[in-house]
């Protein structure tokens, strides 16, 4: 057991360019388009994001610098440690070698510190005063709230109400940071009068939480909405960790046969998978696995679509693999993979033959997050549990096979704020839920009406 | 702000060995003794400990090799990176250098991993089946659940009720690691019974708790007890925290003017100041300071004398700081820092003078721990606010002074299970508490008839 078990990178290593997968797609993506198809211009987002954020979100270039003042904060906790999980290998009795990203060394606990710094530091620097966003199981709005202190912007989240009742801390989390954070659908917004009224005792959604924080974001000039995954801006920011994680590897000599990563609203996926995704598109034999929860299928299960962010439809219609803008998810414990729609990027990567998906019931997550823990020490949120169920699957696979590959997975964040999910497992008070059929068709009937992205070659 | 916030070590430059400075002590420590004032030889100790622990216990030389099966569990999170607070020196306008060693980054989350690991491999070695011990905020129970899962043993903690009660998150992090935890008193022994007759609302004590936990641990040839602090081998083992830091400040050709830890048992201080005081005992210049909370004075306010470790006088009497076995301290929020002694060995240190000890209530530790967030990021525990505190009164000293002084502290832990009272002093409903003369003086009644150390020089 004295082997290498990190790799870590001083600051001086640290990549300073973030990598844009939509350099090297080979059909383009569909753009976003109007109510009636029609493509939208920048103009069309610019109550809604600040200009600068704007182009970077239709920018193509293959390499964005990353400003230094990004960097600075950056260093707060990256370039985060490249873990092999020998002690899981050995429980696993796998000739697998799993890697693991381990994004849970942020202030936050999770990687979505990553593309909050520079969403703060573009509105910032773009005059912004005021951020509002929306928030799951409360690890975006910790981010944001971080984020945002440290660049001198008021914060305030608007929190899904089950996540808001069922994880107080979260909330003070938020506060310490100086964030404002409210219940989500709150008295604050049209739009939350409106769902309380139609229902008083709605656990809310991303989406309505996702539609408040929107209508604060364009009633106030100096006000602009941050969004936490989804956007090609977000995915551009979280790249940082594949990026790192490739330049580990090189350390070692080693090179993946296999990325995992779990995927709600895609970013913390993207971030580990792009960057290989960009040697798999030169040629590379690479698999590349998005793992989803059972209860909320949208890369397994969701057609391709244009479909609003929002459950108002205040955002233009995005392509993406989506349940419906008026999904609501099962409460399911890992609350930060309850999105209705997948990132358009990660959507058009599996439209591309890029990725692989699979989907997993939240049993076999906990059982997998606790043999992780009792091995590797450090415990997972429940959004992780689902790649490292992945990873476990795959290095049986691996011993099956008799095959030494290389699996990578990025171990998103830790659960330390989520341990009643912990609890209920271990009192066995959890089942497993897997979205039925019907559901599924009644949340899709949003979208018949909707324009259609260009017809896929894959589905 | 790019310049270099973290100074990191690969696993290749990780310490091999722990420092002793019971090598270097001028006078040596005066023995432990029983109740005549006998001193005790190691068979005294061994229904307690495993003999190969206890021969640490009394061991003076200077260097002990780290294990191999230790090192390698290490490794999970340690070398932990050394970092400088830029951004709190820049809020305070310092000229100082604030340095901090990040002992968050630990699966349970505070440096009591770097004892829990060797004192499991240690029992274990010598046959040992079973663990038991006592916990008060639960960052040691967690510890011991973590080690002792990773080492194969079974861990029975007995968790201090008003903890137990206030921190429920805690208890299932220990049943994560597959530690069984009970609150103390509890029905489950003899003085735990006896103590809920007396009364059956107290709160409990980190004394009480001691006093169940070595109750069964001497009850089974296979389980013997862990103790997270006091003790010689404990303070040995966490020496690694500041052999790594001299490392770190050397790569960066640095070296503090100023070393500070919180102190509550002792031995988080005792693991970044050791090292240290190796240099000051050959003549360095150099201010170590302790700093405890008013509300439980050790350092400080209490007479040095000889004084048992729990509350049913199971341990030998030990040469220490202590403000009496029968002390049950306010319920302040650090609820690590509210033992009624001080680990001899860090007694012996302010004896001899080469430490200083600081006293600070916690309204201020707590406003020095919402500036560290909202500066540094990371939120601390109330343990490492103390710290943190002091490190901010040496800041401000040292604009004060115009003098560049480097600083050097031990952050313990983060605070994310720690939250409720962040939120209490938030709302305002947290007073600052002293503790009153009258009440030292009642707590120190029980030592009036126990065997006295040497005289001592300084007091």
């Amino acid at each position: 057991m004295s082997e290498l078990i990190k790799v870590v990178l001083t600051e001086d290593e640290m990549p300073r360019q973030w990598y844009n997968l939509n350099a090297d797609f080979t059909r383009p993506m569909p753009p976003p388009v109007d109510i009636n198809g029609k493509p939208i211009g920048p103009e069309a987002l610019a109550p809604v994001f600040p200009m600068n954020l704007i182009e970077q979100e239709m920018c193509t270039d293959r390499w964005v610098d990353i400003p230094e003042e990004v960097l600075g904060i950056y260093k707060l906790w990256r370039p985060t440690p490249l873990y092999r999980a020998r002690r899981l290998e050995a429980a696993l009795g796998t000739p697998a070698r799993i890697y693991y990203k381990n994004e849970g060394v942020s202030p936050a606990g999770s990687h979505k510190p990553n593309t909050a710094v520079p969403q703060a530091y573009y509105n910032k620097i773009f005059g912004i005063k005021r951020l509002t966003t929306e928030t799951g199981a409360g690890q975006w709005g910790c981010a944001l709230s971080f984020a945002s202190q440290l660049m001198g912007l008021e914060c305030k989240i608007f929190m899904v109400r089950i996540s808001f009742d069922q994880k107080p801390f979260r909330k003070i989390m938020m506060r310490v940071w100086g964030g404002h954070c409210v219940a989500s659908p709150s008295t604050e917004t049209e739009v939350g009068r409106r769902i309380l009224e139609a229902d008083p005792d709605t656990p809310g959604s991303l989406g309505i939480a996702i539609s408040e924080a929107l209508e604060q974001a364009v009633q106030r000039e100096d006000t602009r909405y941050a969004l936490g995954s989804v956007l090609n801006h977000v995915m551009l920011h979280q790249t940082i960790i594949g990026l790192e994680a490739k330049r580990q590897f090189e350390k070692i000599g080693e090179y993946p046969d296999i990325v995992i990563g779990c995927a709600g609203g895609g970013s913390n996926f993207a971030g580990i998978a792009f960057p290989f995704l960009a040697d798999k598109a030169a040629g590379r034999d690479l698999r590349v696995i998005g793992t989803e929860p059972a209860a909320c299928p949208t890369l397994t299960r969701a057609p391709y679509v244009y479909d609003s962010g929002d459950v108002a439809m205040m955002t233009p219609l995005l392509p993406m693999h989506s349940l419906g803008h008026t999904f609501v998810p099962e409460p399911i414990h890992a609350g930060g993979l309850r999105y209705h729609g997948m990132a358009p990027m990660v959507s058009h990567a599996l439209q591309e033959g890029l990725i692989e998906a699979t989907a997993i019931e939240q049993l076999e997550c906990y059982e997998s997050a606790i043999l992780w823990a009792r091995t590797e020490g450090f415990i997972p949120a429940p959004e992780t549990s689902h790649a490292i169920a992945q990873a476990i699957r795959e290095a049986k696979q691996a011993k099956e096979e008799g095959k030494a590959k290389v699996i990578v997975m990025n171990w998103s964040g830790h659960g330390l704020m989520d341990l009643k999910g912990y609890e209920a497992y271990m009192d066995g008070k959890l089942t497993d839920y897997k979205l039925p059929e019907e559901a599924m068709l009644r949340s899709m009937l949003c979208l018949k009406d909707l324009p259609k992205p260009p017809a896929s070659e894959r589905r």
